[in-house]
């Protein structure tokens, strides 16, 4: 236990690692949720060995204790660390490199892909009204622009909205759902807009802050998981139920495995909602519609709210697969499913259109409770509203030219362009890292990153352990300081103990992402004769 | 009790009321802390009857027990009906008005204010960069949005920032700071850029979450004060600990009515913090450079975190008053008060740029323990960014044009037109509410409302309490009702009990708002007539 102390107050990833691991069945078993919490502890008071000067009032010691134990990996150490050598090669420092290239986050432009056109120019023309005037702009730019204009108070994108998103766009929000669902009626008023997905899922999660009987409400998220689920779970004090995706089954979910997961951790907690991200995040899956409809009735049997990240909706690769969403698969199953509560998220930062910076998407709410919907829209009044230019971009996303409208054509170019582009770039990440000595990479069948699986050689994971780093964290550093490439190890994002994965995203244009593969190569070739 | 238990389940406001009121002093002594939270409990019980379909996973019963207990009255139930009013109007229903007059909410351009060019002019450079060949830029907004474009990865405003912001614009906040505070450094590392202010205000105190020996944090808030505070304390399960200000003395803060209240909240709280808004909103008074002293000396002999509200910096309109920044008086006076911590808030949702939708605005972080700082900038990346387009406007404000810069004309011309515009307007409205008959309005010296008192006839009263509804919501539903116009109810910002206030704000040009103030008239008179 002292060595994990130790660790824990070493590094933030062994740290995220071990809180996760504790309430994961295959390091130790789940009932054991008090080590869970007794470890967050000991990582605050950890902490408090290095807070400071006596005479502040906020301190590690009387700090909000859920804080020093959020992870969130995406915006982790490596990304400091590359954050920093971007300083010091500015700065002339010499490097084996001349540029990071910041593989971690899936921020689309930063990589080097164009807006979309038609989206820019009606934020152009609602942000300066002036430019109605410009014959540059085409007129159903300018014309979809005046619309969203009339629908915004005083004509004015710098007015508040009313909490849940400008009444227009929600509505063609629910008729791109209904579209997109082959009919499935949406209603508007079951729609929120956000700042972006995230908002939209801390709104969720918050409404399950509940404890019965001494119990929390636990949440089942996936392993490897998009972290943002693990810090929200920490930040609110809810315990999270990992539940493994089998990577030797291109990571699809395994229904025995919810069934274990959620038995067991009924001893620490109660169980309220299933996350399930499809297209997967970080491991690129696409499920299949049977596989939908297990998770369905699997969360049917045991009362679980689901909460359907579905952001990548747009970003399938593979020929073999098609995007099934949560709400269309229920409905269609009929009654008793169709009637269960469900969250969908979307988001406009990725997608083809990639304006992460944005800040927009949208939620929708089928089945809750009219009661609880109506705490839920008072609760997100206190943040007034969205960005009214991210809902703008969401009007366009859910809505865009159409047909024989003067900007289609272009804009089903500059769509198809990123789409496929990804597609190919998707197949070249997987197919080129299967040929790296002891890595094995699934797929990309959708999502924008590979996550492959590497093996380290011992010596490699004795010196990690001397560091004290994660094998995979240490392999991760290794990587940047050589080569420039910036990843996140896989254990930011959970994985089965004894194995180590990385994510990488397959943004950077083809050429670039050829070149990263080949430095890429001739580092892991290196890093295993090293340590062999 | 249970005539309260009644009152409580009857009336968003009342519920707002009672429950803020039971941790003010003048209403029940502070130490019946239990009885507050009791009060919540008896609320959620409340709201379990009218809970629906026991097949549902989330319902009243099992949500977050702090999620219905939130009020937030500048979005509350008087809002909402004028909503159903504005459409029943669209709807053709006749009524004895023809508009609704939105006075409820600082919501700047949806009351005619326009946007300011030079914003505007980047935001669109920024977001569409072919309108760099356009003639009708001028070179400085050009120069800026190349500049702004090239601290953007990808040069695009849809790429992701650091969760703080951007750095150049980081550091031009900070400049501005230094510049407003008379040259007292400002560390760029200090600030962080947010979407508004609200998000700034619950980052900060969400740090503040804790509890020991069965205490919970207080946080001392003005009474009447912005709901946003009571909204936030309330989901964050902290206690808010009400200090009343002094109408008697133009809303000015009265150090023996600080320390008794401090003193009594220590029966059932730790006091950790004090919020101050300054311009004051609701109530519009702009503190003294002695006053802002003497809460500091308060502050540090309590130890007690400054959260001071400076929104509305920019609005002053009474010639006696100036604005002093409490970093700035703070660090004037020496140690020990120098080395205390502060976080000074701002937004561009206010001042003369009035951009609410955009949602922009920063914090400064002053004297925070340096690992407590650390936990912050941690637990703010789960957000991933603010919107860039935001941190672009905050980047204007902060670093307007210059003088001999080509903007800069039009730029100080249409901000002085803004400025003195609602400097006539504050003083038009104080005083011509002091001629209605039951009102007392003080001086608006700053920020964007007024808050006057008003005497309502006992038999007003007597129906009110009929109706169940607090007697100042009873009257801002009637004058709804009757002539269009919304405002919100003193009981939504907390009041010395048995004293009736309301918010309205002095946005409406300067003609639409002597018309609102004549119908307010004839509405008043009227209703005293009635009830009397």
């Amino acid at each position: 236990m002292e060595a994990l102390v130790n660790l824990l107050s070493e590094t933030l990833f062994s740290n995220f690692l071990t809180v996760k691991s504790f309430v994961s069945r295959k390091f130790t078993p789940r009932i054991n949720c008090n080590v869970s919490i007794q470890t967050r502890r000991i990582t605050v008071s950890s902490c408090q060995k290095t807070s400071t000067p006596v005479n502040r009032t906020l301190t590690m010691k009387n700090i909000n204790p859920q804080i020093p134990v959020i992870e969130y990996a995406v915006r982790g150490a490596v990304l400091i660390r590359a954050t920093e050598i971007e300083k010091e090669l500015q700065n002339g420092v010499k490097k084996p490199f001349t540029e990071v290239i910041r593989a971690n986050l899936g921020d689309c432009h930063a990589m080097g892909q164009i807006p979309i056109t038609f989206i820019r120019q009606v934020l152009a023309l609602v942000t300066y009204p002036k430019l109605f005037n410009e014959a540059q702009f085409p007129p159903d730019a300018k014309e979809r622009a005046k619309q969203l204009l009339d629908a915004c108070r005083g004509s004015s994108v710098g007015s508040y909205t009313d909490s849940p998103g400008i009444e227009l766009i929600r509505k063609h929000v629910a008729e791109y759902i209904q579209k997109r669902d082959g009919g499935i009626p949406s209603d508007w008023q079951d729609i929120i807009l956000t700042s972006g997905a995230s908002p939209g899922i801390k709104d969720i999660l918050k409404l399950m802050i509940y404890q019965s009987s001494g119990l929390k409400s636990g949440v089942m998220t996936p392993i490897p998981e998009y972290p943002l689920y693990a810090a929200t779970l920490t930040e609110y004090d809810m315990i999270p139920i990992g539940y493994y995706l089998d990577e030797s089954n291109n990571w699809g979910l395994d229904m025995s495995e919810l069934q274990t997961a959620v038995n067991q951790s009924r001893a620490f907690s109660h169980p309220r909602a299933i996350v399930v991200i499809n297209p997967g995040n970080p491991t690129g899956q696409v499920l299949t519609k049977n596989n939908v409809q297990e998770i369905i009735k699997f969360a049917y049997k045991e009362r679980l709210f689901i909460l359907a990240d579905e952001v990548y909706q747009y970003n399938i690769y593979d020929p073999e697969s098609q995007f099934f969403s949560f709400k269309k698969v229920m409905k269609e199953m009929g009654k008793p499913y169709s009637e269960m509560e469900v969250a969908s998220f979307m988001s406009c930062s990725k997608g083809y259109m990639g304006e992460c910076g944005i800040r927009a998407g949208f939620v929708e709410i089928i089945n809750m409770d009219p009661e609880v919907k109506k705490m839920l829209f008072k609760a997100i009044t206190t943040s007034l509203c969205p960005t009214v230019l991210g809902q703008v971009t969401t009007d366009i996303v859910v809505n865009s030219p159409k047909e024989g409208e003067p900007s289609y054509n272009q804009f089903i170019q500059e769509k198809t362009t990123v789409l496929e582009s990804l597609r190919i770039k998707a197949k070249l990440i997987s197919e080129t890292f299967n040929t790296f000595k002891g890595f094995s990479c699934n797929p990309v069948q959708g999502a924008m990153y590979a996550f492959p699986q590497i093996k380290l050689p011992p010596k490699a994971i004795e010196e990690a352990e001397k560091q004290k780093k994660h094998p995979d964290v240490f392999y991760a550093f290794d990587l940047l300081e050589h080569t420039g490439i910036c990843i996140i190890p896989g254990s930011g994002f959970g994985q089965d103990p004894g194995t180590y994965h990385f994510r990488t995203t397959i943004l950077m244009p083809v050429d670039k992402l050829k070149t990263m593969l080949e430095k890429f190569r001739d580092f892991h070739t290196r890093f295993v004769e090293k340590y062999s």
